[in-house]
C-alpha cells in the first residue's frame, strides 16, 4: 500500500493499473477480461450512482430492471445492432444441465429486450412517454480489456425512452447528454466536449449519437457518455406502433443513453498524480481523513479529546469523514495511504494542536497546508471542499484549454496528434475520408461540437466551407 | 388496471399473479422463467434494498462487486456446493464469435468467485474481519417458477465475511439472521419465525444455515432470507489460510448471508387481499395518494388552492406522495387503481373539503375513513403512518400465532397441514425420517425456533425427549 506507483510520465498505462490496484479500487478477476471492484472502487461508484440517480428521477424517470439473458434471434431484427454487437455477445448454450434449444445472449446493451417488452406495455399516446432507466451489469466480449476502461463485464445504467414524435425523442436524448455533462462537470470536476458522433461512429441502431468526451492526464480523448436518438428503428424492429392523437397508428419513437464504470477510470486519468488518486469531494467516500498523532497515553487523551469535539461536528454537517485510529501503524504510513486514495482533506491532530485547540489541515489536490484554530476549521470545512471541487474542474478546464488546438490542415493535425491533446477545426469530408485519417493517424472525429467557437470555416482536409466543427484526438 | 383480480378464496396462485401483474409490479419475460421487474416494483426493491444497505453499514459492512462469469472448476472444488448448484447452472460456452477453451457459469452464489479473491487479500489476523456485501443479478435454472418467488433470474444481496475464529464466524451469521428479522419485521410488517435448518435442508457448503420464515395468506410458510455459517469449507476449497496471533497458518473462518427480490413475493403474500396490494409505509413507494376531485373549473380553483397548502408541508415532512391530478380519469377509477397499488393512505381533495379547509383519507389496510380538517391531518400524517406500520404487523403477528399449533403426535402433524399453518414441536428424528415425513405430508422442518416456548419436550413422532423445537409446515 505505501509503496510508491510507477510515474506518470515513466509509463502512463502502468501508472494507471498500478493507482487502480495500490489505492485498493479493484483487481483483476480470474476470469478473461473482467475485474473485481473493490469497496473503495465500489464506494466510488456509489456516489456517482446516487447523484446520478437522483438526476434520473428528477427528470421524470423511473427505475426498472430487465433480464440479463437475452434470445439470441433479438439481437438479429435490427441490421446494424446485429452488425455491431453479434462479434461481441457471450452466448448461454446449455443451463440445467441440458443443451438449451435456443440459446440465450447476456445482454451487451437492452434495446432489444426492453422494445420487446414496451410492445406489451405501449397502444395509445396515453401511454407515452416510457422513460425508464435500469442499472445492470452488461457483458461484451472485448480483446483488448483496461480495469474500469474496457472490460468483459461493466455496470452501468441505460435509460430507454418511448416517445410520440421524433422532436421529443431527439429533446430527451439531448437532454440525457446535458445530464451526463452535469455530472461530469458538476459532481466529477471533469470538462467535457459535448456533441454528435459522425455516422461512422454513432451507435448500431442509432440515427444520431451524441457524446461528452473528456481530456484525460495523458491528452488522449475518453469518451465517457454517449445518449442515442434512435428514431424509429427499434420500434420497427419489434413492431411498437401506438395510437397517435390523429387516431392513427404510428411506430414508436425512442431514445436510449448510458454511463459506465467507465467513469472511474475517467477520475483516475483526470486528476491522478504520482502519489496516486484524487478524487473530487462531491463524489469522494471520505471527504476528509482524520489522522491522530501520539507517542503516549497522557498525549493521547489530548488527542481524543479533541477529536470528540470535531467528531460531533462533522456528523452534524453531513460530512463523510474516516477517522484512522490504526494503533499499529505510522502517522507517515498512513498520509501515504491516505494520498494514494486521493481523500481530498487530510487533517492531523496531535498534542500541540490539542494544545492550541487547533488542527493541521492539508489539501490533496494542491498539497496546501494550514493550520486553522478548531472553530476556524470547522465553520470552514464545507467551504474547504466546495473550494478544492471548484478548483479541481478550474485545473483541468484549463488543461483541457491549453491543449486544444485550432488548426487549419493536415500537417498541423499530426502535430497535435503527436503532441497530444485536441485538435479543434471545421470539417467536410466524407466517411472514407475519416476512416484514412484514422488509419493514418490514430485519430478519430470524437465529435462535432455542440457549442462552436465560430459559426463556419474551411475544412481542414478538403478546405471546403463547413459549419461543422469537430474535435480530432487519439482516444482511449 | 380497474379491473379486479381473482379472489384469495378461489384461487390464491391466480390471486398472486394477478396483482402482481395488475398492480404493474412485474411482467413476464420473453426468456424462461424470468421476469421484467417494472418501475412500481422496482421502486418497492429499491426501498427495501436502502434500508438494508444502511442496517449493512451500519452494522460495519462494506459493498463490492464481484464477476458474474465464474470458472466453471470454481464451482466443483466444495463438494456439496458443486452438488447443490451443478443441476441448476447456465452456462456460457461461446464467446465473441468462439468457442471458449473453458466455460463459465453464470453465478447461481458467489461464494467460489469470491473466495478465490479472498486467498489474494487475506494475509493475516490483521486483515480480518473483512465484512464484504455485494448487491448483484444470479442465476438458478429453475424447473418451476413463479413471478417474485422464484425466478431464473432474480436481484438480491449476498454477504461473504471472513472471520479469525469460528466463534466469530457463527456469530456475524447469526447477527446477519437477525438483521433480516428486523428488516421483515419492522420494515415489511412480516413476522418471522428465526431458527437453524436442519441437515437436510442447509446451504450446500454450509456447517450451518439459519433462516427466517414468514407465514403467508394462504397459510404457508416462506422462507425469506437465509445466513449461513461456513466453518472453512470455502477457505479450504480455495485455500485461503492466515498466519493467526499465535503466529500459525490457520484457515480463515466463513459466513454468507442473502435476501432476494423474493421479498417482494412475501409483501405481497403477507398483506395482499382481494382489491390488490397492501403496502406497509415504510417501503411504499407512494406512501399517501392525493386525488382532487371536481367538476368545473371553480371547483378545480378551490381544490388546487387547497392541495398547494398540503404539498409543502408533505414535502418538509419528507412524505413520498402522489399527486394523481390525471384528467381523464375518474376518482373511482383512480381509487380502484391506487387500492390495487397498495397505497397506505388515499387522500380526496373536493370543493366541499376545501369549504370546510379539510380532507378525507382512506387507509387501505382497515379501509377506515376520516375527516379530519386540513391541520389535523397534517399534523397527523406521519404518526397514521406509523400507526399503519404497526397494525399491519400486529395484524399479521396475530394472524401467525393463531396459525401455529402446538402438536404432539403425526396425526396431529397432518391435522395443521391439511388446514394450513405452522405446527410447532419437539423433534428427535434423523434426516431419513425428515424425508418420509415429507413424503408423506409434503410439509418440511422451517427450522429449529431460536426462540423456544419451552426449554424440552417429547419429539412428536419418535416420543424421545428433545430440547430441538421446530416449526412444520408445507412452504413456497
Amino acid at each position: 500500500m505505501s509503496k510508491g506507483v510507477t510515474s506518470q510520465s515513466k509509463d502512463y498505462a502502468k501508472w494507471y493499473t498500478d493507482v487502480v490496484q495500490k489505492a485498493e479500487l479493484a483487481d483483476y478477476a480470474p476470469v478473461k477480461g473482467c475485474m473485481i471492484i473493490r469497496p473503495y472502487g465500489y464506494a466510488l461508484w456509489e456516489n456517482i450512482k446516487s447523484n446520478l440517480d437522483k438526476m434520473f428521477k428528477d427528470t421524470g424517470h423511473v427505475n426498472a430492471y430487465f433480464p440479463l439473458l437475452i434470445p439470441e434471434e433479438f439481437i438479429k431484427r435490427e441490421a446494424e445492432h446485429v452488425e455491431g454487437f453479434a462479434p461481441e455477445v457471450a452466448v448461454v448454450t446449455h443451463a440445467g444441465g441440458k443443451k438449451l434449444e435456443k440459446p440465450y445472449v447476456l445482454r451487451p446493451t437492452s434495446e432489444t429486450i426492453i422494445w420487446s417488452a414496451y410492445k406489451k406495455w405501449i397502444n395509445s399516446y396515453r401511454d407515452l412517454p416510457l422513460l425508464i432507466n435500469q442499472w445492470a451489469n452488461v457483458i461484451r466480449w472485448e480483446m483488448r480489456t483496461r480495469l474500469f476502461l474496457r472490460t468483459t463485464e461493466f455496470l452501468w445504467q441505460e435509460g430507454h425512452t418511448a416517445h410520440e414524435t421524433a422532436e421529443e425523442a431527439k429533446a430527451e436524448a439531448i437532454k440525457m447528454i446535458n445530464v451526463y455533462k452535469k455530472l461530469a462537470e458538476e459532481y466529477l470536476a471533469m470538462p467535457v466536449y459535448v456533441g454528435t458522433k459522425t455516422e461512422n461512429e454513432k451507435f448500431p441502431g442509432a440515427v444520431e449519437t451524441y457524446s461528452i468526451e473528456a481530456l484525460v492526464g495523458d491528452k488522449k480523448a475518453l469518451q465517457s457518455g454517449t445518449s442515442h436518438y434512435l428514431g424509429q428503428n427499434f420500434a420497427k424492429a419489434f413492431d411498437v406502433k401506438f395510437q397517435n392523437k390523429s387516431n392513427e397508428q404510428e411506430y414508436v419513437y425512442a431514445s436510449s443513453w448510458g454511463v459506465s464504470t467507465r467513469l472511474v477510470g475517467g477520475i483516475i486519468m483526470t486528476h491522478g498524480d504520482d502519489k496516486g488518486l484524487i478524487l473530487p469531494p462531491k463524489i469522494a467516500p471520505h471527504q476528509i481523513v482524520i489522522i491522530p498523532i501520539y507517542r503516549d497515553d497522557s498525549d493521547k487523551n489530548k488527542v481524543m479529546n479533541l477529536w470528540k469535539k470535531i467528531e460531533t461536528t462533522l456528523k452534524e454537517k453531513n460530512i463523510r469523514f474516516k477517522f484512522d485510529n490504526r494503533e499499529e501503524l505510522t502517522p507517515g504510513f498512513k498520509f501515504n495511504e491516505w494520498e494514494m486514495k486521493g481523500v481530498p482533506v487530510r487533517v492531523e491532530i496531535g498534542p500541540r494542536d490539542a494544545d492550541r485547540n487547533g488542527v493541521v489541515t492539508v489539501r490533496r489536490d494542491n498539497r496546501e497546508k494550514k493550520f486553522p484554530s478548531l472553530e476556524e476549521f470547522l465553520e470552514n470545512i464545507t467551504n474547504l471542499l466546495d473550494t478544492i471541487q471548484k478548483d479541481m474542474f478550474s485545473k483541468q478546464l484549463k488543461f483541457r484549454e491549453e491543449n486544444t488546438f485550432d488548426i487549419t490542415n493536415y500537417d498541423e493535425l499530426k502535430e497535435v496528434v503527436e503532441k497530444g491533446g485536441y485538435a479543434r477545426t471545421f470539417w467536410a469530408g466524407d466517411s472514407e475520408l475519416e476512416d484514412k485519417i484514422k488509419d493514418e493517424t490514430k485519430a478519430t472525429i470524437r465529435c462535432e461540437l455542440f457549442e462552436k467557437t465560430k459559426e463556419s470555416g474551411k475544412c481542414f482536409y478538403t478546405g471546403k466551407d463547413s459549419e461543422v466543427q469537430v474535435i480530432i484526438s487519439k482516444a482511449y
